[in-house]
């Protein structure tokens, strides 16, 4: 970290905040150029208050030059993560192939789904039990009784698992859950997140509405932090002055976070989009954009879906996405 | 709730869709224009999804007529909501003007801050225990030990007392804070909404980073679906483009709510802004809106403070802040 | 377009409005149901004052039916158009790789990016002459003298050349050039895009900074409205809170484009990211999306550019993009 | 400007770099600390492409220490500017009360409302003759006879008159106008910007749709640089994901403005919420936030205006607002 002090600062100004910082345990080099006073801050400055220090009258500016994330950095740990979700592995070359309703909402509609997708190559099964929804009176999914209906179809296809967790008082029931997801809403949960870092399971963290790379990556931090290094990002669109999409799905964050971190990136082209006619070729340019994997919402029968059918593929069209991914794969391989 | 259907769109396919919308309690009007066939849903529409209604192939497009949140529509609730904070009234002209630090650190400085704003004019006590931070490596808050030492202060001057909660399993320690605030991240944090639906407590609810007026709303919904209406909506900035400020403060939310619902809206400048300078602009600017408070971080050592120093007043600053927004109030009465 | 009464408008209000309708040339359909009024208004609304309209006392909302783009609008020309320029065609099958320098510095350097390109297969050269700078302290291009030396690459190479427009007065400088370009900037200067609607040149309209599909096909509405109707739409990211990329790219805009408009869309991955290193990625998503064309900044020397060199390729990293973007177009195809 | 070498760059390579900066005849301080390396850029750093330097391979970021603007620049121009409109001093404490029509419409509506805003207290009549449309088929303003109508007025009332300039071939037109506006959609229209600065007209330059504070200085400096040194800025709102209001007015903009510039700042807070009912409190909080002066849209009939009445006050309406804009303005002063 580097804080940039105004011109006409004293001596004695100086010294003050050096002492000041070196209080919190960091070693200090000071640089005086002609123009300006550079201080160096060396040591962990991950703690320290860059708006506080900003604030103070004698700084004019106050940078990092290093990621304030340490555990998701790519700089401390080279190689790709891969996480391991019920023997699908995700990340540094393997693509996971997340497929299955909004809803779940009845165990012939989650078989008949699942035994859809995985015939066209899906590798996880997707399903929503606990639904956040922006209104108190939509329906907030099957709950429990979804959860219960998902393990009966992982248990007749043999496909693992992915779904929502709202609220850490319902982690028992996702003991047989192979990836637990972080809601967008919850990406800044932070009690959560330090909940979900104490357990061992793989975490599917989805970025927030208007949250940065580098925030997403601190809340990757806060579930690595406590132990828990299985952690799996989520570009799934963010919130701009467009509204002709529900969100605008930032591709660009794939490669970006893959530059900034080792963890594994899947894209949901289905809550980004919001209309179905667009996921196809949102997800055509995920894996182009080099995607460790796509998150797809299909349903048997979308017009009579409970929530969300507007954005959700049938399986025919899903086919046909999986065939196209895995070719425009291959040309970039 | 009104659908617009596709030029060319065949009775047989109308006909469907208006028993299919029967089948969910409601009512079909239906208006056949020159150009277009207006479908007029009569009934609770709060519950139909607009997004998929919207995707059937005959569909154009769904607007709402009516707004999609009920207990916090000024529509059936003309009259503006007083809230009683431990004998404070806010709203329908009664004024909130809360400050304190942005944390409790120690039983000294929470009092004697508790002291110099109580002098200024100040009725209700601010003071962060529980703190939402973005990166795991920062000060967290004093936590439990922060809230007894808030109730201090709260012994000590007389003041009610607001401070944030961020998980419901934490609720027993709040039993004698007087309004329970939610937090911009929490905002959408629908399973801790209800649980404080269910309390007897007012509650703070601050605008989420990047959520919309009725967005904003509908979670206030949420607390009060669950019998809970002593509300208080806050705008404390949003996320922007803009860099030079944290946040953009958006003072068109303030007489928008009030049209829009009947609970009083406060103002939080401090967070908004993140620096100390901008503060006493936007108190100003805040009262002349018509805000129902305001909500100002105060410290007697802003440099020092363990978080958010940045955006801190000290004691005197504060007082002329509160000065002057008494005689804005006049000029507006 | 429809209007939506307010519950408890009387009858001769409702009459005054319609009368007041009638006026502008519009049939009016009146549709009354049991809980609102509904207006349908038929003939040409393009002119229509929508914020007008819905400020009315007793108007609840107004509503587009149909897309305040005529010429530019897929419905009523349903075939993709295809752009000819000099030669090369753009749209409906047929794909755009535009390469070549940010500015161009001399006639040696561009007719040395000019024939690199165009072995790997570019087919169109880009090359900046006039640069719209933030700072009026900046390099603002060659000028003049820039576009003479993109005229002798043309003509050393064979390729039709595209460069920016930015003051109608220099129009007569563009006799030779093959594509005008629109800035960002600019989209939205509407005296420019109707001077450019009388000219006969293919025109390339870049989207502005922070402008809906639905403005950018407005603006193409002012060139076409005037008799030129060879424009091609770009995507060149927008402005949100990420700071990490310069803009975000919204690939989804090219499939949305393509349903509501008939023109070809090509996308600039290049300004988007302002990062060399994001430009592959990003170019392959774009043809995974189904751009009708890419345009790729490429430098012989990006650490020595006179601007923009962040995010310019070399020539061999270009061949790699244009290679393995002809690959997915095949995928896909 | 501070440029931050990455760990691991070699003497060589620093070397490299530090004679390419020194051949754009820029000083270097190098300063290596334990874990970086800092050049301080010593001169003219307005024209270095921070992007460029940002891109090279041996450098990890870039940091500009002073602002990029100069004569815009409070740092070496203390004192406020006031500008003189035909008399009229706006900044310094002098405030500016500019009313009138959205749109000239007839000499009798123009003479009327002027009338009426001038026994209100209004210093200046503000009248829209070329109108930026996003629509070609909208009506785009009297014009060159709008602009004749405003003069008839200017004559009748004594007062100083503003209206917008579009395109720099208009200029004639404007010989009489006491302050020529640049819209907020040509902010970075630079060519404009440039011709402006070499004439003797005050420039009342509107902040863009999605710019920041420092681009719109910059803006001001494209004037300033050329010898016109009267400008002052206006926020009319900034696009956010709200969509409740037209636009999100960041008032915050005001004494940020003041801090950073020595210009006059006023503020448009009809076309920033485009609701005639949010003007009066928008333009109490513009006040109360330390503007030199609000713009304010008033129509002798609003519901038959012709563009943009929905945000058009009634004389009666505007006599309040300016009663209580000069109340507020007392507490300030």
């Amino acid at each position: 970290m580097i804080a940039i002090l105004k011109h006409g600062t004293t001596e004695a100004q100086t010294q003050h905040l050096v002492d000041w910082l070196k209080q919190q345990n960091l070693d200090v080099h000071i640089s005086e150029g002609k123009e300006v006073t550079v201080l160096g801050l060396i040591g962990d400055t991950s703690a320290v208050d860059m708006d506080l220090l900003g604030s103070l009258e004698i700084v004019d500016a106050v940078r990092r030059v290093s990621e304030p994330f340490k555990k998701a950095n790519r700089k401390f740990h080279p190689q790709d993560t891969i996480v391991d979700v019920g023997g699908v592995k995700i990340g540094g070359g393997s693509f996971a192939m997340i497929a299955g309703p909004c809803s779940v909402e009845s165990e012939e509609q989650i078989i008949e789904v699942a035994s859809a997708v995985k015939a066209s190559g899906a590798n996880l099964l997707r399903g929503g039990a606990f639904k956040p929804r922006t209104s108190p009176y939509a329906f907030q999914g099957m709950q429990g009784e979804g959860l219960k209906l998902l393990l009966k179809a992982k248990k007749a296809t043999g496909m693992p698992i992915v779904t929502e967790i709202m609220n850490i008082s319902t982690l028992d029931l996702f003991a047989d859950v192979d990836l637990i997801q972080v809601g967008a809403r919850n990406m800044q949960n932070f009690d959560l997140l330090k909940e979900l870092g104490k357990t061992k399971k793989p975490i599917l963290l989805k970025r927030g509405l208007a949250n940065t790379l580098q925030e997403l990556l601190m809340s990757a931090e806060y579930i690595m932090s406590e132990g828990n290094e299985q952690v799996i990002l989520c570009e799934r669109g963010v919130r701009t002055f467009e509204t002709f999409t529900r969100n605008t799905l930032d591709l660009s964050a794939v490669p970006s976070l893959h530059q900034l971190s080792h963890l594994p990136v899947v894209v949901d082209p289905s809550h980004a989009t919001g209309k179905s006619w667009l996921v196809p070729p949102m997800a055509y340019a995920a894996a182009a954009s080099g995607a460790d994997g796509i998150m797809v919402e299909v349903h048997n029968n979308p017009s009579c879906a409970l929530c969300d059918g507007a954005q959700s593929l049938t399986p025919p069209q899903f086919d046909q996405v999986a065939q196209k991914v895995r070719k425009i794969r291959e040309v970039l391989a």
